[in-house]
């Protein structure tokens, strides 16, 4: 009994595995997230009990979510509101469950094997369909009145930005999601981003609104490193972008983090993995 | 020797005091700011001499600072560039010393024994000269690449600013610093801001920026509390227009943190007898 389960909670997906090495996820198999919630949590228990026994599982999930009862909560996927998923699988499989946001358990799984390996301070933000940050400090995650929500960070408009483009966050217009997030290029461009050239003029108003967020970090957390993961991270030639755009709007004042790629190739489920293993 | 030294080190003055409870410092002297930042360390020295021996100090300074080598960094005030103030006391002394910012100090006492007594996360903002933040995340206070500096967080202008007016800060003109600050209102007003009526859109402005800061300390950190202090926060009538601008930028999609004042008198002081006493 060496085994540790993990659990990538998505939207549209659940991603499953099992393994003793974050970095080495065995028997990778993917659910469609039903409108059920105990459908897929009984396919999931399914997985691993046929794996079993385990000494663990960890769960990097949608959210928001609640510490306390380790529920979803509010989310727009109404059948998942407030169902306890945490107590779902530990019920189902008899074991410690260790929960959190997926981008809480990207920020770990960073942190302790992936791009800040041995740092203890640490923000991992994607930068897709929609934004989200998780953040840890002083090695331990955040945890407060609920858990960072970074994609509603309230930024400037970019320089050249026009103002008839209001953003597209369904709660505030042009926060951070609003204006950066994938959908949010998409309506502001008419063409997805990954279809823009990279001497197009979106990706130095996008490099803008990240360097902002990314500076804004730097004043409060203080992070050594800031990993940048998602579906528009994928286009590389953003880095030097963003880099360059913080350097210009901190002025030299603060020491900036380094600014980076994810180091693991599941973020997510290798965070799933160190949840695992550390609320064993 | 149950007594324990606090320092709050500023710019312009030193504050000492001597106690077993960081809500009654005791003996409370001031010592001005040398040029000469051995002198400052030497009366400081002899103050606690005289009233020791004491179990450990606590030194809640202005900054930036280096945790590693316990020194003030690049200050304006150039005779205390680089001065390793930790030590100095630490040799002067002979006993342990606890040393962090000024306002990570007061995030402290305001947690451990103010307005937000026994939460684990909190953030404490000071808003007068300057503006300077200090959080505490889990229990602990945030040090990371260096300290919170959030006085330089990026905001967007508030509905009603004028585009004439560049923001005062050196570095980045219209950070939260350079639009929020005391002199910020003077050079924004043309008077000293507790010579505006409650009533001049002076306030609305300031609530604003105030409201940002609130809106994105909560999307990074979630803190339960965020304690506002300092000289313009006198202004009382502030804090309902800070609350409220913060529930409409936030679009009630998250939980805000209560908004609130000091709970301590001398929220630095008493900040740096508990930085002594948990440094012990």
């Amino acid at each position: 009994m060496s085994l540790y389960g993990a659990v990538e909670a998505g939207g549209t997906k659940f991603v499953v595995a099992v393994g003793d090495d974050p970095l080495q996820p065995r028997d990778v198999r993917r659910f469609s997230t039903s409108n059920n919630p105990l459908e897929t949590v009984s396919e999931v228990v399914e997985y691993f009990r046929e794996r079993g026994p385990l000494k663990g599982v960890g769960v990097a999930t949608f959210g928001p979510i609640d510490f306390a009862s380790g529920a979803i909560t509010n989310t727009p996927k109404l059948a998942w509101q407030n169902f306890p998923l945490r107590d779902a699988l530990r019920r189902g499989l008899n074991v410690p469950v260790g929960f959190d946001t997926d981008v809480n358990g990207a920020a770990l799984g960073e942190a302790r094997c992936g791009a800040g390996k041995g740092l203890e301070n640490l923000v991992y933000i994607t930068v897709g369909t929609g934004i989200g940050g998780g953040a840890l400090v002083g090695g331990q995650l955040v945890h407060g009145l609920m858990h960072p929500e970074m994609g509603h960070l309230l930024v400037r408009r970019a320089p050249g930005e026009i103002a008839e483009f209001k953003g597209v966050c369904p709660f505030h217009g042009d926060c951070l999601e609003g204006l950066a997030s994938g959908p949010a290029m998409q309506a502001r461009w008419g063409v997805p981003a990954d279809e823009l050239a990279p001497e197009h003029e979106a990706w130095r108003i996008e490099a803008d609104y990240l360097a902002q967020a990314c500076v804004n970090l730097a004043c409060v957390v203080s992070p050594q490193v800031i990993v940048l993961g998602g579906g528009v991270m994928g286009q590389r030639h953003l880095f030097p972008l963003v880099r360059t755009r913080a350097e210009e709007l901190s002025q030299g004042y603060l020491p900036l983090p380094a600014i980076v790629p994810p180091g693991l190739e599941y973020p997510g489920l290798s965070g799933a993995f160190v949840l695992a293993m550390e609320c064993v």
